[in-house]
């Protein structure tokens, strides 16, 4: 089977970009002297985790109770859940630390460490919590946990400590790096998190809890932090695909993006200088994140099946199924005249981790440099959902 | 089990909104003196399709291949595909029809037509055709298809006529209905969809071709056209479940959504005011269609576990599993005395085919009055993918 065999639209993975990825990342946190525990949100894939982890301690972040059983089930057993936990997941997260998989959840809510408490004396085990701090984001963690939230954050941790419970860690995501565009602006942003990390652990461990663990995240954090001292571990995740918000932040060149979007010229439409292809809404997903940077690629750069981007090129509109073809800023028309029907085109995603989400599996090919006529090595699957 | 046992985020599916749903369609097509052919496009399900047919002749309108394959293997085996059919796909095509399904696709491509045409040859079967127009919204469908673009739809119809295919219809999508916001407007544009698709298939006929039927079709468009003179059958979809989206263009109440995410509290951010739920841009889709309507309702509208809105609640902002929650506008903080961490909140989202492609499976209420003790009378599977 090859690239012109696969129904559309399908998902690809270049397993030669793939593995610059991972090993550029490895190589980061050995520079770095921490642990990678790489964040399977984005592949959601037994057969990446295992190239991701090569010649690595076998730990991974996971962002769903599903990833963590999956994962589990296929033998990694070191897993960090870096989403807040909501109780009703409870008996789900002791019934896995029960089958000794070692398990450690995230919160930041008082009430909830003293809801897993409960969970873990109730079952007879210890769940290792790791308590969630914010550190300007804005979105999950105790707030200002060193300046004016210790109260609440030593509230976690002694939620944690009537037994079945215990504090693991503090954990990070400086998400809004995301919001950057340089890499000064990225190691600043990587640095406050760093220092705000560890000085939580610092107030915990003096507090009398033990806290091994400090564990930041986030890709460009991690490919471009000047120092990470004290923390222990980092928890990247989309380095290992890459997509175009990325590379507009600075992380990747075009020529990274490992995953794509297979799809087929539908239709033209001369008379206003456009074409249709099979990748739409679903395909792709609605994610316009580019939307926010200077380079706005609307739902995904066009390249041909070998990978080289058409000048411009865009998914300029999406509707469930279709995906209308367009110029960056209407900068002239499509080149029908390289786009007949039933040709054969490559999207680069937006989000890898929002259009991956629509497949059960990946094609994987090692380069494209024969275009439709290369061999799809194998299928890896994906575990979607909750 | 009931809606407190259901892991979140779920997809959670009212069988008593969705009846009232089917019902009045039925009676529009009634009215209209039409076959209603329902788009399975949004729900993807065996069982909606049953209660969607009950009483009825059982065709059924499909947006992907595997649509079609699964429809027809559960005994619906009179289906047309309304997307544009990519040639790669033509094997599926002639496999299907071998096995006695009576599919019809849609193309707007002369060439296609003339490779559908040779398959159907090669493979000893009749592909029936529905040639569609484009009547206004400018995405599939020969332009101008009764003032200027005769010849390309005629050349379609050519393309077929050699053995091998058949111009089963005309085919037409106002779906530019979905940018109106009075009933008046769409059936206005109703009108055009109709009268354009009417001569369309005028001209054909008068050509020699067969063209038996007249299919048109969207949501608003169904509700509200005037009348539909010539036209044989209409393929609304949404109509099924409704969303934000179709509420801002007037074809229903909120009350009347019968699809809903049901999520979790899982912080609170006192200090700002606000707090995150376990849904985000994986679990709600990241479509803001309502985003260029009257009323913006963010990544969609928060209510509580019976239905009822918080007032001006919406999901303000997402990450991949995160839901930021905020009030329309900024006005005022959010309720956080009502939504303690645990608590059960609904989603009404804004786009329902979007949302509902997250999901492997719909949670069925029969209401949901009880809240949190609502049964879940039964689960319903989805089709997802390609």
């Amino acid at each position: 089977m090859n690239l012109s065999d696969l129904p559309t639209p399908h998902l690809v993975l270049d397993r030669v970009k793939l593995q610059k990825n991972l090993d550029r990342m490895k190589e980061r946190a050995d520079a770095l002297g921490v642990r990678l525990r790489p964040h399977m949100k984005t592949a959601k894939s037994i057969d990446v985790a295992k190239l991701a982890l090569a010649g690595r301690p076998a730990c991974i972040t996971v962002s769903t109770m599903k990833e963590a059983r999956y994962f589990a089930e296929h033998g990694l057993r070191d897993i960090v859940l870096a989403v807040g936990l909501v109780p009703q997941r409870l008996d789900e997260v002791v019934a896995l630390l029960g089958q000794g998989v070692s398990l450690a959840v995230t919160t930041d809510m008082p009430e909830v460490a003293e809801r897993i408490a409960e969970a873990g004396r109730r079952a007879g085990v210890t769940v290792p919590v790791m308590i969630e701090v914010d550190v300007g984001e804005h979105r999950g963690g105790v707030p200002e946990p060193v300046a004016g939230g210790q109260d609440r954050l030593l509230a976690v941790a002694r939620g944690l400590a009537a037994g079945g419970a215990e504090v693991r860690g503090v954990l990070a995501h400086a998400g809004h790096t995301y919001g950057c565009s340089d890499r000064e602006a990225i190691a600043d942003i990587a640095e406050t998190e760093r220092s705000v990390a560890v000085d939580a652990a610092t107030i915990l461990r003096e507090a009398g809890f033990g806290c091994p663990e400090v564990s930041v995240g986030s890709t460009p954090g991690a490919l471009f932090a000047r120092k990470l001292d004290g923390v222990t571990e980092i928890r990247p995740g989309v380095y290992m695909f890459m997509d175009l918000f990325q590379s507009g932040v600075g992380c990747c060149a075009l020529g990274d993006i490992a995953l794509s979007v297979l799809s087929t010229v539908m239709n033209h439409r001369p008379e206003s200088g456009t074409a249709h292809i099979d990748a739409g809404g679903l395909a792709l997903s609605k994610d316009r994140s580019t939307g926010s940077q200077a380079l706005d690629l609307a739902f995904g750069l066009v390249t041909d099946v070998r990978g080289a981007p058409f000048p411009n090129l865009v998914v300029q509109s999406v509707h469930q199924e279709h995906g209308r073809l367009g110029l960056i800023d209407g900068l002239g028309t499509v080149p029908l005249e390289v786009l007949p029907v039933g040709e054969r085109v490559r999207i680069l995603p937006n989000h890898a981790c929002m259009t991956a989400a629509a497949y059960e599996r990946y094609a994987v090919v090692d380069g494209t440099e024969m275009g439709d006529r290369q061999p799809v090595v194998t299928f890896w699957d994906r575990v979607n959902g909750w």
